[in-house]
């Protein structure tokens, strides 16, 4: 049974940090992350790190958007990776500030791949996942006894377009889930859950810049997410609560259903 | 389609606020958590939020242990709810500190619904959640091309007993799922994953007080899941990570596997 010397947590920094930033609202970035980002040369970030956030780095520190858009990235993975392992190769201290927690739906494998094999020593901060975010903006607990035990995270749409996923599974009553970018691919969301049985009142909650200031949240039935998402016109990223309605909003959806 | 408004980030704080403490190590404190906490006069907590966090209380503040255990609350979730509406309900500004985020696997809609039922204005102060630092402690991302694009968090048991799951889908190879609470409950979750098609050698990283200065990580495969957890001897609290073994310990793995 292998036993896996921990990482210090206090030891000297590694060159290679990937930082969680969290969701936007600067308050919500760990006092971790915050040292982490304060005490870097270079910081490598993505186009949905807040410029709030961003304008607390030390004078003199070396900031580079290498911002992804939906379906494809702005700067290509390998050319991230080349300028990860140029910068701490060189000896500077650098972060690697993510949108919300650097472990899932963020390419960070491949990053690690590429310090691993420069030989840079690297660990992560964990940052707050948007998902944590947009649930306490609606007021709603992810789990509910008799509702689910279970909450699944998952993306809209990854690198090579529409992600594949168990859609009979997501469309069963009481699931619960929360999907990152899922602003451009909610048509496809929508029919796909639709034809494997998804209930068309199946509450959504839509929110967008989710814990920023111009955070905006959107109810609406599976029926109508398509339309009510384009309607809405959001222009920040998004992130949809599928199976849970805002807490303010509940009893007003059920009424509407029943008396539907 | 109901716009809801959002709650205004910078309002006068709520009577009852429900804070996520994350995993552990203070420095993983969002600067939101810690200020709603050092702003408080009655702090209703977990047990399992560590000692470290509650000695960041302000002088005079009151705190109150509600610590639930597996299997089974403590203090009975209807005495929770009845202290956070008391308390409240008498002028004090009080803070349900809650281990990790406060809204998954924490009982937290059955305290929204005390509060709502009392007439008091509340909020939720998203945490960090256990898997996020359980996944950078073994130095791992939880999606990768390829693998997986959805990750499911679950619980081992709850206040019923054992959860049920759908056992199938989670036995799929290159499924990733966070169990919380699953050390009591490994033998049944080992025996239901096997049962339903789960390779012997999936990998698990087992992470014992994941971010504290005592953290601990077990690399196991499913068929030694169990004896694996028993006799490491862990005695805090546990996070299980199906699908991923430790960063350090991967090839490791593969060449066993390789050689087996």
């Amino acid at each position: 049974m292998p036993q896996i010397p921990t990482r210090t947590p206090n030891a000297a920094p590694h060159p290679v940090r990937f930082v969680g930033a969290g969701p936007g609202d600067p308050e919500l970035l760990t006092l971790k992350a915050l040292r982490a980002f304060e005490g870097a040369d270079v910081v490598i970030h993505d186009r949905l790190v807040s410029g709030e956030i961003l304008a607390l780095a030390a004078r003199g520190t070396v900031l580079i958007d290498v911002g992804k858009r939906g379906f494809g990235p702005a700067t290509t993975q390998s050319a991230i990776n080349e300028l990860i392992v140029r910068h701490a190769g060189a000896g500077a201290r650098v972060v690697r500030l993510k949108s919300g927690d650097p472990t899932p739906f963020a390419g960070l494998d491949e990053e690690i791949d590429a310090c691993d094999a420069a030989g840079l020593a690297w660990d992560i901060v964990p940052g707050l996942t948007a998902a944590s975010a947009a649930v306490a903006a609606i007021g709603q607990s992810l789990t509910r006894r008799g509702r689910n035990s279970a909450i699944r995270l998952l993306t809209g749409h990854d690198v090579s377009g529409f992600a594949a996923h168990d859609w009979a599974a997501l469309a069963r009553p009481g699931e619960v889930a929360a999907i990152y970018m899922g602003k451009k691919p909610a048509r496809f969301l929508q029919g796909r859950l639709l034809m494997h049985g998804g209930n068309p009142a199946t509450p959504l909650s839509i929110v967008e810049n989710a814990s920023r200031c111009d955070q905006r949240v959107v109810a609406t039935p599976l029926a109508r997410l398509r339309g009510d998402l384009r309607d809405a016109g959001l222009n920040g990223p998004v992130l949809i609560l599928l199976g849970l309605a805002p807490h303010a909003a509940r009893s007003l959806i059920q009424h509407q259903q029943e008396h539907a």
